[in-house]
């Protein structure tokens, strides 16, 4: 007999019905044969609600009141699916984070899993429960509520699965899986069947917002298998896994990410000078505004032009800062785009097949698509460009790179 | 320096603006130079919310998936009240039940308190903080959430009061007192300086709403003082004690109760003859009905008349109940009146002052007031008339026994 551990996002369970056709998919993966370990989110809108509640007292609030508060969101919905098994005449037993044995670190609001303690999951589980436990939250050693920040219900689910060696973590989402693009974007956008740890973390990190990049990263770290599934429609769904070298002849590019979540900044002609990177970054960093791609080259001046993304919402800020930096750096003028797109090609294939980066330019320059800056990793290459040129560059490389073909 | 537990119910921190009042409250207290354990209810009409849901799923629900549901209403006030305080500047804590370590039997939905482990509320008591706790709540020795019933917020306040040997049980409510009779139907009704806790009981239990009987009787148990106080403005509210000696000279009539929500229900010309009683309630009880005021007599001609009061939302169901029984005992007839009112006179010196009974009875009869039933208890004496008596009679007794006087 098989574990098989389901997790149900915050859309899958936002009403009373949704909650029964949930039941639904449960009882058959039952009936199937397996064990059934659930994990759940809150339901759609509450842990928002949460959140103005306590805004309301404290627009900054944080710490550890905060936790006590939006953990009670999934505390609702796994009573209700247990009531729900219940009344359709299946033993169900719901648990907290607490109750469950997932023990975190004390960072309250994002809070990384430590250990799972499996006794109770598995007795309930031995006593023929299907076992729901509340995703996104854990208890501290001292007995503290805590909570893994947004998109925590992903990481415990994969937790889960690694501490009762499950056969598999099935991620009900409301995509049917993993496409190659975004199919808003991309009429030619495929479903994949299966694909690596690796570049689903690329994809996910990149503005794939199927799974939690950390979910994905666990699962790559113990080795358990991840399958994206509907929650309202059947199918196989996507089944992402550790590489394994039999697959070596696989599609050398899985699919095309993009982001329009992030802003351009420049700082033109700072004096180059060993440093000039943290006097710049520095007070960007004091702002608590992260920075993604970082690109600096020096002209025959001895000049540098220094550009770096930030978060689109904290464009304002950044720029004000960097013209503060540029007066006291000597610098020529800041410049930025807040209306760009990162777009970036995730393959395992890349390490042993090479030029896939000049294609990737020359079929952009052909479609006079201009790149702003470029960065690349071992199994991911990255452009921005203006957000207009969007539609047109995902298309074109996926047509390239045959990703509206069969594989 | 003492330690003083407050209780808030649900309308006293209904809204965010009124959990800031009751912060107010609780820093005044605090800076009297008092520890401080506060325990709260849901927020008005958040349990009523969360039932519904659960009988949306099925209208009967009960049993543990219930109270894993309902005890997130205490824990969403718990956290907005620490957030609270600590905004202000204020160090404070929030203990669901099973942090604050407060045992329960397993009866989910009705849990009993067992035990209290006062071991973390004393440590963050001791490093300064208000103890905010969840009311309503405990855990099993297993470790499964459980709530205490209706109205359990009062029992955890003065369980707490107990294990923590605190001062006083502050019962913050939406009256500032307990009065000699619902001044809604008195004017001449008085607010009430100090009680005994078996009064108290006898007017909880008869219909006056302002504290839980289970924890009057909590408090008279363990000897711990309760005072009611009011949520909206300043006074010195009513003080439930312990009987002690030197108070027997206090007024003989402590208060005037009275309860609307019972209809009563006759079955005439029984063969009187042993086990009666239990043919007749047998079938009542087994529709789950409770009876509370049972009386019996036998006619000259051996027949017996036997009355007893029911819930009046369960009138219909026990008149039909009854009807039937009626056959197969050969009974001559059945009848009822859903539109009765039970009054109770209460008060400890009866006991030592012998004609109260009879002086009532001849009050109400100079005004013209039938009686239908009578019971009588060591310090309170019942009647049931019909409900358009109601206000006459209340006052009239008011008056008769000076409870409209100072005392």
């Amino acid at each position: 007999m098989s574990i098989i551990v389901q997790k149900y996002g915050g859309t899958s369970i936002g009403t009373i019905e949704k909650i029964s056709s949930v039941a639904e998919k449960i009882i058959k993966e039952k009936n199937n044969g397996n064990k059934v370990v659930v994990v759940v989110s809150a339901m759609s809108g509450e842990t928002n609600k949460l959140l103005d509640l306590a805004k309301s007292i404290d627009p900054d609030v944080s710490g550890r009141e905060l936790d006590v508060l939006v953990s009670t969101g999934e505390q609702v919905t796994i009573s209700l699916l247990a009531l729900t098994l219940n009344n359709k005449g299946h033993k169900a037993i719901s648990l907290t984070g607490s109750q469950a044995g997932i023990t975190t670190d004390s960072a309250f609001n994002k809070a990384r899993i430590e250990s799972i303690d499996n006794t109770s999951i598995k007795k309930y589980l031995e006593e023929g429960n299907v076992v729901i436990v509340a995703g996104f939250q854990g208890v501290t050693n001292s007995g503290d509520i805590t909570t893994l920040g947004r998109g925590g219900s992903d990481t415990s689910a994969v937790a889960i699965s690694v501490a009762l060696d499950a056969k598999e973590c099935q991620i009900f989402t409301d995509v049917d899986g993993v496409y190659t693009t975004d199919p808003r974007i991309s009429d030619g956008a495929k479903k994949i069947d299966d694909i690596t740890t690796e570049e689903m973390l690329e994809l996910s990190s990149q503005g794939s917002k199927v799974l939690q990049p950390r979910a994905v990263e666990f699962a790559g770290k113990y080795d358990v298998g991840i399958r994206v599934l509907s929650s309202f429609k059947d199918g196989s769904g996507t089944l992402i896994k550790k590489e394994n070298d039999d697959k070596m002849e696989k599609a050398i590019i899985s699919g095309i990410a993009f982001n329009k979540d992030e802003a351009q900044l420049t700082i033109r002609g700072v004096p180059d000078q060993p440093g000039i990177a943290s006097l710049i970054l520095g007070p960007i960093a004091d702002h608590n505004i992260d920075v993604d791609m970082i690109v600096q080259n020096v002209g025959e001046d001895g000049l540098a032009n220094f550009t770096f993304t930030v978060p689109r919402n904290d464009y304002k800020v950044a720029f004000q800062s960097l013209e503060k930096s540029s007066k006291k750096l000597n610098a020529n003028k800041v410049t930025g785009n807040n209306k760009i797109v990162k777009i970036s090609m995730v393959g395992v294939g890349m390490r042993t097949h090479a030029g896939i980066a000049s294609k990737m330019f020359s079929v952009l320059a052909e479609n006079k698509i201009n790149i702003s800056m470029i960065s690349t990793s071992e199994i991911k290459i990255s452009v921005v460009t203006d957000e207009e040129n969007l539609k047109t560059a995902v298309n074109v490389l996926h047509k390239a790179f045959n990703l509206d073909q069969p594989h």
